[in-house]
């Protein structure tokens, strides 16, 4: 048998390629050529059938998927810890707001999804949903960064720094969608904030939109008990039924926190074939509420997983917040077997996937899907003894400890350290925002 | 003026010294003579007051008194995700417990501590509560390692590798009370292990000993509803009832967990002026039940922290442990401006002192203090923008951090290394047992 020729070949001591289920393979190579996954096999033959231009010796890490963070405003970095321990009124209104008000624009956002980014490559991140404004400038900086993102544009009933009303948050999105058509690693989705802050109108034109150019959207949905209170109040009904009624359930709809539900809530997403993505840090140091994660996945939901931005976590380290949900999903549904480690890491990478209808292509290492993979070192204290790589993976602080990151093939990451985007510029430029935005 | 000559001057970007409450300190040293805080000056004026033997540069770190875990079962590390994702009874009952019966030994003990301890300094805890087994084998270990601890033997009514009976395990805790009477870092408790698990006749003994000798008093209480229930059945009353009718509720008695609570719970443990230690994250992952931190706190209670063992963490990172504490506090009293950053803080350090009685001699950087204390390094991509230093301890993943550690003026750890145990012959020792237990 002659070696065929092809980019790379990881050897690892674990893969954990989450399709199919609790699959743990264990001395084994995956090989890469081009953008895409061609094959794992034990290591002997791997080096027997291969001959790569790049081999990588992993033989202390564990190979999995790279993380999908479903939700966030990866811009929001520049206010991380500006404005904390405060209940969500004053926060948005009397801090937040005004923040953004003085400094949103293009530079900001640029610099401030470029720190996200650095931080979520550095934690095992590769796909991120985002929901912010000056969507193009984020589109640029994905690009620089080279991570996979699905950016939502944000519509809203009132103005900022990017947009005057709703017609104009939808026509500045719908110019950006026709611009990163058939990008593969940019989709366009429609972000409207939330119910409250949108108008019906607007919710229709969204709606339209979203089924003629099947284009996905990402809402907040049921984040607070206000929340659900002021619709009853306004609407005469709640906000996930007020969705249904505007023709937003959509099998390609992505609903955003859903701590208050009731059974019928859960039987309205359940009925749409919607996506829900859990923020299990936001919502608990917001004190918004619990997502009934438990009820969800045994109603067949799926359910992602996201960070939300860093103004309400404070990190952006999805495998922190994995672990998070793992944690919280027990106590919640009153049973230690909820979420177990398996299903955490799904949670974090197939269910992500899916949510972002990008599973064909990310969220598992298969042959023939994208070469998004990540690696993590399980060498230190804290993850000794080593019984099991997918408990380590969930229940001990694994963020620090990736190594290595690609997407489509393309190394983001090698030993700790960022390829596509200079660490010291950064901190620098995060540095002059605190100054400015603190005088 | 002549420059005083004094072991140890650090020259640090910010110290947080704990008490007084919620100050910052810029720009400032702190003075170490033998084992002792002399002093904290402005730099400029540090240099001018001390000739220094040690002097340390920490222009990006924050420093601060070393993290109290009021909580663990050091030990039990070499079950670091042993069995994860299980019910309590078949969780203890078909895994912990048999594990334990085959392997707990002296050897055990010693080697699952060192590895705890390597966890635990490093990532920024200098004084931690035990309960075990064997616990001279802890003292020697605690001593080898620098750190600071309280031994609670551990009561049970049944036999372990250890001890026969209650009385066995007694006369043992009290030998070695003896042993390590004067002792300045080591400080013996009694630790009945809950009160399902020790009879009222062994509780009246623990009672009698710790009035007479002063000795503290650590004990798992109303950690789970089913214990609570089957008190009632058993006992006619709940558990923190029954250990006031027998003399167990006093000023020096720490109450661990504390997950099910009522308010004529917490008047009581009010009125007795005891402690709880709350341990967020192994409350969650077994799905024992939300403490109310809180309500205790507005009543006045003095609330701890701790980890739990890695069994059922899984990891002893007393910083994570407060953010999730912080993070769990809000959304458990439906407030977000509860336990905020400085109050988390508190609970661990000052807090944990309180509990343990050593608030005298640590929990705060304070003149004539014992120098046990460690430095954060607050320079990567996480951490940025840095508004605020307490915001960032408490809200960012800083445990991985740490990077200097004393304990009464002796460094445990430079640069993130530790100085006073082998960072390698400790994970060759976790394997072997590894090996051994999962065979």
């Amino acid at each position: 048998m002659q070696a065929s020729k092809i980019d790379l070949l990881i050897h690892c001591k674990w893969i954990i390629p989450i399709v199919p289920e609790n699959q743990i393979l264990e001395n084994c190579s995956l090989a890469v050529d081009g953008e895409k996954i061609i094959g794992i096999y034990p290591q002997v033959e791997a080096t027997k059938r291969f001959e790569a231009t790049n081999i990588e010796h992993l033989n202390d890490h564990i190979v999995m998927p790279g993380l999908v963070n479903a939700h966030g405003h990866a811009a929001m970095s520049l206010l991380r810890g500006y404005a904390d321990d405060l209940a969500l009124r004053p926060w948005l209104e009397d801090h937040i707001w005004p923040a953004e008000s003085r400094h949103l624009s293009e530079e900001f956002v640029t610099d401030g999804t470029k720190l996200a980014m650095a931080e979520m490559i550095a934690s095992g991140t590769t796909c991120f949903a985002d929901m912010y404004f000056f969507d193009d400038a984020i589109a640029q900086a994905v690009r620089t960064a080279g991570m996979r993102c699905q950016i939502g544009f944000t519509v809203l009933d009132f103005p900022t720094a990017y947009g005057k009303d709703a017609d104009d948050y939808i026509h500045k999105g719908l110019k950006l969608n026709d611009k990163y058509s058939g990008h593969s690693q940019i989709k366009i989705a429609c972000a409207p904030h939330a119910p409250y802050s949108v108008s019906d109108s607007a919710m229709q034109i969204v709606s339209t939109y979203a089924n003629e150019l099947d284009m996905a959207i990402h809402i907040h949905c049921q984040e607070t008990a206000g929340e659900v209170a002021e619709s009853v109040d306004q609407y005469g009904c709640r906000p996930l039924e007020r969705l249904r009624n505007l023709g937003l359930l959509l099998p390609q709809t992505q609903l955003v926190h859903m701590t208050q539900l009731n059974s019928e809530d859960i039987k309205l997403v359940q009925d749409h074939n919607c996506h829900v993505v859990h923020c299990p840090e936001s919502n608990l140091k917001l004190a918004s509420g619990f997502c009934p994660v438990g009820q969800l996945m045994d109603a067949g939901i799926n359910v992602a997983l996201g960070t939300d931005g860093a103004a309400s976590n404070n990190d952006l380290d999805l495998f922190g917040e994995l672990r998070t949900a793992a944690m919280l999903a027990k106590a919640v549904s009153n049973d230690p077997t909820t979420l177990d480690a398996h299903a955490a890491l799904r949670m974090a990478t197939i269910n992500g996937a899916k949510a972002l209808g990008w599973d064909e292509e990310i969220g598992s290492l298969e042959v023939g899907k994208s070469a998004d993979m990540i690696a993590i070192k399980t060498d230190s204290i804290p993850q000794q003894p080593l019984y099991n790589p997918q408990s380590q993976l969930v229940n001990t602080n694994v963020g620090h400890q990736v190594s290595h990151s690609w997407v489509a093939g393309k190394p983001l990451l090698a030993d700790s350290e960022l390829l596509t985007m200079n660490e010291q510029s950064l901190i620098q430029s995060a540095n002059n925002w605190r100054n400015k935005i603190s005088s």
